[in-house]
């Protein structure tokens, strides 16, 4: 370890609006010594992911981030020394490093990573990304082949999955993205069956047109206005899985929800079922396993979208909230 | 059969804000005479709920209501003549007869009933108010002993049932009804734990008071304001059972929906399901063996609100919609 000290970005002040760099800060701190218990680690990628966003607001399924502090998130790190016997040095580790150079974690919170090239995978389809599509639409969204599957934010890193292993069980598979660039790559590249580009008008209509027979899994990673076009589109006994709420997060909170609700839901018998990926980790093997098989045979191709420097993280964040990343978004420190 | 004329109320125009006798007719028709297949039917009582609202709105899980016709309904009957082997005179179905004095209905559209006195029961406790408490609560809300059950429109011929049910299992119990009376009914002759009235003030707040602890099982028979105060009070993999939304049914469709959704139900891991008491009729036999058991027992009390003369059955509704019944309304032909 050469370095002296430890590059840091600081979340200078929770935004009430949208998402700006003004928010941020760059820093420099020490490089901690790590306590009895803790792991002292070089960051190697941070993980983007829209639920950084979502932080911001509050408590969610972990505590608030704090204004003045460094800002949190996943990271895949390397250990470079060690006061838990769970860890020794040069173990690569997936945990809430932060975004800086080094931190110091409880060996506890960190998740022990085999080694893998590339490295980046391991926050794509075998990291958190490729997990929560894997549960949240097998488990939760159970399509059944020859079935509607809908999913927003198709492009980004967990949609991109999500489509692609319904193609896998059988499903006919559409995407909602924003623009043609990615619709196109959507049933290009990906095979999707279908893809609905919501800039470019109604999303209703297009989804109509799109699945005309109607939707019977949606798996949801926006809200608002998607979700309620998709519920006015869903089948008798469908199923939604709501991942997230992308077009909610930047922003204030919403002063409604949508319509249907509770209305569709009822003359439906629709199931909408949230969930968080880490109720699923005592599943995680099995998962591992389909997916590195999938990937093997070339029946799920791996999209990332990796920004180089510590110091554009910030921008990197901003931009993913506005829909500009392709596959998973990540930070090479 | 004396009767030489049929009476009936005809639906006149289909409204489009609050339901009003203006709405309404009475008329005379003929007795008819039954087709092959079909029974002859003497209504005996006719069920008021508040989905027969909702039928005016368009196509739910039955065809919309139409304008210049005999008001759709269910109601129990006694067979006149038949020309159907599966039914005889003197039987007793239920069906839906509509709200006239006689019907002919293809028998396979028709449940026979047992005879039981009282014959009202067939159309409470051991009619769709009964069936839909016992699988909304039990098979979709999942209660545990222990938990916090929280019904609305509790003081009605379902919220009434689901309550006693969720005490028999033991369950926590808080209902919202409207008004100190009801209430008051509610904690006093019925066994629930609490109950909150939605007229007196901020739902929120007294159902926090109530529920200190949080919600783990909603069972939404109303939608709307009081759906969200209950969505931003569930505990952590809770479940919403949708029956329905009253206070959507009479009136134009709300133009929102209720705040939280998707982002609390993600966050919380909920569960929101929607269901339809004829999805479970293959399992009726044994819902009525637990029903009966528990009224035998005296756990389970049934509350009937039975109003006289098919001229009144519009303004049953009406009243029903402004909720000035306690248990199940219905009328005596």
């Amino acid at each position: 370890m050469t370095d002296t000290v430890n590059h840091q970005v600081l979340l200078v002040e929770k935004p009430t609006g949208k998402l700006g760099p003004e928010h941020f800060k760059l820093s420099e701190g020490q490089i901690p010594e790590p306590k009895d218990g803790e792991a002292l680690l070089r960051v190697r990628y941070i993980s983007l992911d829209a639920a950084n966003r979502a932080w911001m607001h509050g408590a969610t399924y972990r505590a608030a981030v704090e204004a003045n502090t460094v800002m949190a998130g996943g990271g895949i790190a390397e250990v470079v020394s060690s006061k838990s016997p769970a860890l020794k040095p040069g173990d690569i580790v997936f945990g809430d490093t932060g975004w800086q150079n080094y931190a110091a974690v409880p060996a506890k919170h960190l998740n022990k990573m085999p080694s893998m090239e590339p490295m980046t995978h391991l926050l794509s389809v075998y990291g958190i990304a490729g997990l929560t599509a894997y549960f949240g639409l097998l488990d939760v969204g159970k399509p059944k082949a020859g079935e509607t599957v809908v999913v927003s934010a198709a492009a980004g890193s967990v949609g991109s999955i999500v489509g692609q292993i319904a193609k896998i069980k059988g499903c006919r598979v559409i995407g909602i993205a924003g623009g043609k660039d990615k619709c196109d790559w959507l049933t290009g590249e990906l095979g999707f069956d279908a893809a609905v580009d919501y800039k470019d008008g109604a999303v209703f209509k297009a989804l109509k047109a799109a699945a005309p027979g109607g939707i019977d899994v949606y798996f949801d990673n926006v809200g608002g206005d998607i979700l309620e076009a998709c519920l006015a589109q869903m089948n008798l006994n469908g199923r939604i899985a709501c991942c997230g709420a992308i077009s909610q997060y930047d922003g204030a909170p919403s002063a409604t929800g949508p319509r249907g609700v509770p209305g569709l839901i009822v003359v439906k018998r629709l199931i909408m079922q949230g969930f968080i990926v880490m109720d699923y980790m005592n599943q995680r093997e099995k998962a591992l396993a389909d997916l590195q098989s999938w990937v093997a045979a070339g029946k799920l191709k791996v999209q990332e979208d990796v920004i180089d420097g510590l110091e554009n993280t910030p921008q990197a964040l901003i931009g993913l909230l506005a829909g500009e990343n392709r596959g998973k978004r990540m930070v090479k420190v």
